[in-house]
């Protein structure tokens, strides 16, 4: 996979959206901000419109922050405690109607919250690098649910006070599979565009 | 669920963002912007950024169109053949090493394909309601690939073309869960926000 950039065709929230490691420790996220975020989630698509996501949100000092951050691998707990708010997102695995797309989701769900996130001028990290049984444990979430993800988000910090291997990968450009190895007309065959540069 | 709209905070692109059923049966999406919503679910975030998600991808008139159509549940039928384009999303399982948010995943990259969508004057509607068995068989998908959901792209038509009960559905205004039932300081604490009007 060779580093390159985003086509200048996409939209700006999404062309410059990334997930950095480095956020301001002092900067903190407001309400009207992190309504807007969560208001992003909670009209995104869903199957039948189910909305079988769920968050927990703490806030960078509050109790709930801490409950989050001490479910968190060690590996993230170098560099998320930075983060003004983070959220554990859950899903609903619906009971007796079971929701056999509700992982996807709540992906699409936090995916709208990461782009309302840049129109605030926050940024985003997402983890999949936490313990969902000490989650579930810590905020008493039931059975039918499930821990999913942890995001953090915040204000974008300094890179030089993150771990070196760190700061190196967030300094790295972003690499992704190429297009003709990911959209095909039969499996493993590309699709053909007519791409014009850019 | 009262019916209401999405606050004024948040980024037109994603207040506006709906799933319609009536799509312009005679206008074609132009390669231009095929290539850039695609771009847009190749830049979006993954775990390890390991992109799980692969699309098979039809125009209305083609083979590969036909091959998804086919798929499709009878009442998907009566509408998705409108779309300039069907999509088959399909997410990889990882093989020995388990990617555990891949359906997650790809649910951020049609999330970001949708987003880019809107940018171009475009709407998607995203279905569950296919067979992915007659998929996997349609295309080859291999054993260790899982066929996830069709998505419909395309130009919005007039819904006075749609099946009487969907065109009553389309008119309806759009319903969400409260804020205060999604998102919690402990299962179940609605999260207290100071939160502006609109």
């Amino acid at each position: 996979m060779n580093p390159e950039q985003p086509p200048s065709s996409l939209s700006p929230l999404l062309a410059s959206r990334r997930s950095p490691w480095s956020f301001d420790t002092d900067a903190e996220v407001g309400d009207r901000a992190l309504a807007a975020v969560l208001e992003a989630a909670r009209w995104s698509a869903s199957s039948g419109n189910t909305q079988p996501w769920r968050f927990l949100v703490g806030r960078r000092g509050d109790a709930v922050f801490e409950k989050i951050y001490g479910t968190l691998r060690p590996r993230n707990r170098t560099w998320a405690g930075g983060a003004g708010v983070l959220l554990l997102t859950v899903y609903d695995l619906g009971g007796d109607r079971p929701l056999r797309h509700a992982q996807y989701d709540v992906g699409q769900a936090v995916a709208h919250l990461s782009i309302q996130a840049g129109h605030e001028g926050l940024v985003v990290h997402q983890m999949a690098g936490f313990d969902p049984d000490a989650a579930r444990e810590a905020f008493g979430i039931p059975a039918g649910f499930v821990p999913c993800t942890v995001v953090a988000l915040g204000h974008l910090g300094d890179p030089g006070s993150l771990p070196e291997d760190l700061a190196a990968r967030q300094a790295r450009p972003r690499t992704r599979r190429p297009l003709a190895e990911t959209a095909f007309t039969e499996w493993g065959v590309p699709l053909d565009l007519d791409r014009p540069p850019g």
